[in-house]
């Protein structure tokens, strides 16, 4: 397929790569330009401006949060001023549900198609083109984007016709995520202070009710106090909160583990800055409980 | 081994049986005299009073909560006063951590040994000796013990030399739990109120990220509203939270997750009565939300 | 003073009368023009469009929330374009923060001035003129608009010279409202559930340590489940709390009762509609606690 | 009267006192001597032992907690054993509400009656004789000490012919507190962080909407970080709001706020120790908001 690719972070990066690597014509574009040519050597053309990477049949988006999606899709050099009709948005990016419904609203009066496919997974899932895709959209369009899914994903989910929802599964998932490191965080802090050794309680834990990885990853992670470098910021796990929580209170649906977890998240950053990656806030409890320094 | 067995209920009976069927001699009480009657044919023999249990090298109590621990051991009839010099007592009930303190200085001061052994695992999985047991106390003590542990679990975890530290790590797996159970349920009322079919979105969420049994479980009884009969009661798990809080104090550990789980448990007490399941805690989210009656 | 009113719902309304009776020269504007034409009688002239209230020396604005403003200021009719060069826009609505924020730039670029004054009062304290006037903005631009204070209010609080912080207090008044609300609500469910009667405990409790109207006012309302019809609505009262954690996000305040309070909103709100006071919020306690249907 | 009194703190000592001075034959015990023997020439009589205290027409008891009151009426040289058959226990101490209903029994079955009477002050208002007297126990029971009552307090209020009622106004009066001074310090951390001065904006509030003492106090002390010395101990906040919680449970009833604020008092006991005031509560905000050192 002819594609455009947007966004050239290390998701971006890997997932633009997998695409080339699948035998895709694919223009890139990226604010700061010098991640843009670095794909040149494999086979991308460079778009100078948001607009020359629109000239395709669907240009996929990966960028940081609603700011960037609005710069980028709404200004006149924007994905919505020339992406042709017919054509589709791929938006993977972490944006807000409303952000969703709003450029789904957009591109449908611009007779263009929106199909929003938010990927679990890090980087190193991306450049083995291992990611979960959580596609939503009309299903003749996701049938037609279909090849950008194979080349960057090993499965993807049809969620639903609506794009938003696709947001909304995203978004529910790192909350899960979170909470999981906000009540390990706290039995830990229990355990630690009771005189047992973390490591050991983690080992009987995991090896019995919870074996599931997010238990064992980030079980580890606080039992060793490894916050650093942040893999997936902290900042960005407020935000993710943020968004389920704006979601939530625009259908009105109470979530009282989400905002408590926002609480801790302000608290995390507000105490130890930005540097921390989320797993840090597992690390609240102990200090809470008075056991140590950071 | 010579045994006494105190507390046939679903799990105090499967793990009698699994006893008298791995060979040893067993002596079993139960409050109400049938329970202990119906294992006769097993081979057991059938006390009339607690201390008609204990003239044995181990007792092992599995009853209901730190009252029925009290009168069953500190009575004129009781454990302590029965047990002779030397023989071992294995505390196998979900009792607070404080009474497993108060149970092994009891037993120290009358020169026998407490082995606190709690288990992880439904009756199905006592009947099958598929239990994880959790044990702590003295080494050489655990020891003299394995051959119970070996009838009834498929695992032991030596957890610790001090006893009171098994109930600390049996009662934070219920916590884990508890916590799974609320954030899935806030999670599919979410998802649920915004019209995605929460089938489809649990399908996802445990294809991908969340594949723990806890979550396959937990997750389909909330999708289906299926919260009766009551396999482990909302009550008991309430006990057991608050269990976890009355630890966490003694030690100067706050822990909001658990304090949320308490009055989420509360509330569906309450308001629901206690025949419900602890799953029904995972409803109370769509309850809140205006989703529904029940 | 040559003033222009924009929003005369009731709180406007008294406010625009005070003024009229003040002897300035008013002119009115409501998106409904028949509550605007109300107040011909009472000497103000009625401007047809935004725009035609804005050849003033000051203009006021009392509208719903960050839309109506947004509308009403930013639109190609709107004061922003209107307002004469040194002229003051007098904000009394209860926008955000940001919104606040946003205003006095603009005002700012467009050579006019922002005053925030939010004030303090129900209805009749408007018709009264016993308003507590917050205001904030340069001290020479407060000294400017001090007769419009003097119309409508029994005291104004300089609260500093940066406007936005004029609604940092207002929204922060309103939480701690929201969380009397609350406690009370909670301390009577107790009290209630124990077989106390609720007004006695209430007579001890404001006779005692509580004597302030907050207490005496919601607790009543509480004590008779008298929440309809609405004074201030709950949806207002949700509105307002979301506000002060946007605010206090922005800031990195983690705010645990405020996250607390808005929950609880959306659960009255989802579950009991539109239509109630916000001292609805009360007797959630109550029914949480299994007391009653309502 | 012929009055017995145990336990001399700081409000029983003035409490004594008064009754002294109000002319009452008064017998005083306390555990360190010293105390009692301070108030010999104040003309009271010096027990040995509880039981030289309970020759009386009624005993009253100001001490710590349960443990302190479960030694004192308990033991073989206690007040049940000791007390005369239709004599008074007059409680005062602030104990559990099922510690009361526990004493209400013992000394039903002993042919004593019991009076919970405990009181809203600090020892300035004891030694003026300006407590409030929460009184509860069968009305001519409570007549039979009006004069105690009147010695020591300005108002008597009589809750309820069940005694333990009168501890659960008197712990939900805590609870009430403790909440304002949480979200005081909230208030105050978002406010202070926004550059806006805690004092200026303290005394807005106070001039305003909250002009009850509480706010003034309690508002005060956290914009001063004024929190040692302790005139009411932290912990003995934590204990109050721990009383509150274990009613709560007995009765079903959810507080969320009242759950919180245990955290809350946890997490400063185990941060910053034993040492300060419950005031200090307020200050937690401004720390989790990353305002300061202490």
């Amino acid at each position: 397929m002819k594609l455009g690719f947007i966004g050239l972070g290390h998701m971006g990066r890997a997932m633009a790569t997998r695409l080339l690597e699948a035998g895709h014509e694919v223009t890139v574009y990226n604010r700061s330009r010098s991640k843009a040519e670095a794909l040149r050597t494999r086979g991308a053309r460079v778009a100078d401006r948001v607009a020359d990477a629109c000239e395709v049949d669907a240009v996929i988006t990966m960028v940081a949060d609603d700011a960037a999606i609005e710069s980028i899709v709404f200004g006149a050099d924007g994905v919505l001023a020339h992406l042709p009709r017919g054509s589709i948005h791929v938006s993977s990016s972490s944006i807000s549900v409303a952000m969703a419904r709003r450029l789904d609203q957009a591109h449908e009066r611009s007779s263009q198609g929106l199909v929003a496919a938010p990927v679990l997974g890090r980087p190193e899932a991306a450049e083995a083109g291992k990611l979960f895709v959580l596609a939503a959209g009309p299903h003749g369009r996701l049938v037609r984007v279909e090849p950008v899914f194979a080349a960057i994903g090993q499965r993807t989910f049809e969620v639903s016709d609506r794009p938003e929802l696709a947001l909304l599964v995203k978004l529910s998932c790192n909350f899960l995520t979170a909470s999981v490191i906000e009540a390990v965080g706290e039995a830990m802090a229990l355990v630690e202070k009771s005189g047992l050794d973390p490591h050991r309680y983690l080992e009987i834990v995991t090896s019995t009710l919870f074996g599931a990885p997010a238990y064992k990853t980030y079980g580890e992670l606080i039992a060793e106090r490894h916050f650093e470098p942040a893999e997936f910021a902290a900042s960005l796990g407020e935000k993710d909160i943020r968004l389920v929580l704006e979601a939530a209170e625009s259908l009105r649906v109470p979530m009282p583990v989400a905002s408590l977890l926002r609480d801790r998240f302000l608290s995390l950053l507000a105490r130890f800055g930005d540097q921390l990656d989320w797993s840090a806030l597992g690390g609240l409890a102990a200090r809470d409980a008075g056991l140590e320094r950071r």
